[in-house]
């Protein structure tokens, strides 16, 4: 796959937060693999966070740098050779960038304002990769439609499973097969959670472990009440199975009102409860069901064990496919963005 | 994915069993969505049987009717505007064809004539698809090699895990990670046989019922002394790791020597008996270690059932990814070859 003249993708970062600092360590790490094996040259030329200044830069950003600075709580703006800019959009309409890298924090309202962020920089040309799942589960048609239009690319791989790859996986590995239904464990809180009641423990003392694990989101009650599976059942049915739902439109029920003995009693059965997604196909809609099931222990969803995910997706041609990721962390979630990097500079050099 | 003008590829089956037909229906079924969908255009102008038959053709040989005379015993001969060809080394020197399907019976032993067939095929320009694992676990760097050297694709998806993306998901769901280890529960018949026996059926019925299903290799040896299981994990070790081993080469036991009693203990202690294949890397090598395992109830081992093949891949990357195909059958290998053959024109378009 070595080109003969590697190609210069110029890089915006739009958060530089645990996952997107995973990120740009691991493709400085790897600047000579991705150079002499996939012809690909990096170069980042703008950066905005919320609390730490945002940045543009006519040479090349030094990610290393500029990820300490962001640890040690100091402002990007004393990096070498940048210049500042007030505020995120402001960076947006001024950066000169390929890819723009989008991983600020999930508003579940309404997925904002990442999603003007990302219209924007679509609107602008360029391609974007985002990890926030907010402005997929609230504006895919739209983002898609635009990306189309402009001939960029708008990838999402880390929104849903990390790392572990969905929409590539359908897109580049099950051409021609139709999705007709899933089913999933996609929650690592309340799967934890589930977990800990079965060794005896309460719903408090397993909750507060998962925020010590740092995998809780900021609001718990958005995974506990299940709006995280819910818009993540979104993200898949609007893009896997064509439909066009928001978040509201699911049927869902959390984990609040299980207790230790029931879930107790559920898995000494064999049968214990899992937080489970489900979407049934129904010609260009989906039919979306979030809630606690019981579930047979020896089965993929009953298998799923800590912050591991599981997805089945049955398709018309080839069945039914289980997708499973064993316990991700940050660094799987910056795989992603690393994978659809890939794949946006594939879809760029097809477009030349 | 439109294109302006269909791309036509001219196909040549080498073979027509169960798999080749279930797949020379799919695609004509598929015919109007391959070509407005892919902008793909197929017509078939060679197939070489075992024992109805080679036969070429200067239009397109109409598959339905090919595999309809197969399946009532008849010479593909009586087909009309077909011209008969004395075997299959004949048909591979005179067909005009740009892919070319290969799904003859394994040979354990050598991989042979299939290996000998995909050389020619390959040597004089044409791509090759293969469900057959016998020649990509004899002499995969040889084929790679000369498909290279002839600016033509060689895929197999179909060898190891049926449809189940896993050769195309490594390659293009996987960028810039590497392969470190992997296991697998890779064989149908001894799973369904150790289940049989969990369920206090004796080894001899199992085996009966495995045959009656159809899912028994012709000589069940091959499966029980886990020469199959050996054979897949080669494929994945030599693609998937850099390996250059050959079935010879791993630590091998099968499952020969269990009984119900033991097989139904180890089970009842929620640790039931699986045959795993795992692969180690080191280098540019594996070592790899096929046998009988007690494994977790409720882990992705354990859960499979039936038929179900299961495979975790763990990357420096991505950490680890399990696949698992459910109760796979002839319509999902059918699928890995069509999706091998819409990853064929992809690479065709590209090279243009």
């Amino acid at each position: 796959v070595t080109s003969a003249s590697p190609m210069e993708l110029r890089l915006a970062f739009i958060g530089l937060g645990n996952v997107a600092r995973a990120f740009a360590r691991m493709i400085d790490d790897r600047r000579d693999q991705l150079s002499d094996g996939y012809g690909l040259k990096l170069r980042t030329t703008a950066i905005a966070t919320g609390s730490h200044g945002c940045v543009l830069s006519d040479g090349d950003i030094d990610l290393r740098a500029a990820a300490a600075c962001v640890e040690r709580g100091e402002p990007l703006t004393g990096l070498p050779g940048v210049a500042a800019i007030s505020d995120t959009s402001g960076l947006i309409d001024r950066c000169e960038a390929d890819v723009v890298f989008e991983t600020t924090p999930l508003n579940p309202t309404d997925g904002e304002p990442a999603a003007t962020y990302i219209l924007n920089a679509l609107g602008r040309g360029m391609n974007v990769v985002t990890a926030n799942k907010g402005p997929v589960a609230f504006a895919y048609r739209r983002l898609k439609a635009l990306a189309e239009r402009k001939r960029v690319s708008f990838r999402f791989e880390g929104t849903v499973m990390d790392g572990a790859p969905v929409f590539n996986l359908v897109e580049y590995c099950l051409p021609v097969a139709r999705v007709i239904r899933f089913s999933g464990v996609l929650n690592s809180t309340t799967n934890l959670i589930l977990a800990g009641m079965e060794s005896g423990r309460t719903f408090d003392e397993c909750l507060d472990e998962a925020r010590r694990l740092g995998i809780a989101e900021t609001n718990a009650d958005y995974d506990i009440d299940g709006w995280d599976a819910a818009a993540k059942a979104i993200v898949l049915a609007n893009v896997l199975m064509g439909a066009d739902l928001r978040p509201n439109d699911v049927d869902r029920a959390g984990i609040r009102d299980l207790d230790s003995r029931e879930t107790q009693a559920a898995a000494a059965a064999g049968r214990p409860l899992r937080l489970i997604a489900r979407a049934e196909g129904s010609g260009d809609g989906a039919k979306i069901v979030v809630g606690p099931e019981r579930v047979a222990a020896a089965s993929p969803l009953g298998s799923v064990r800590g912050t591991s995910n599981v997805l089945i997706i049955e398709t018309d041609l080839m069945g039914e496919l289980v997708i499973f990721e064993t316990n991700p962390g940050i660094e799987q979630t910056a795989y992603a963005l690393l994978s659809d990097l890939i794949r946006v500079h594939e879809e760029a050099k097809s477009r030349r």
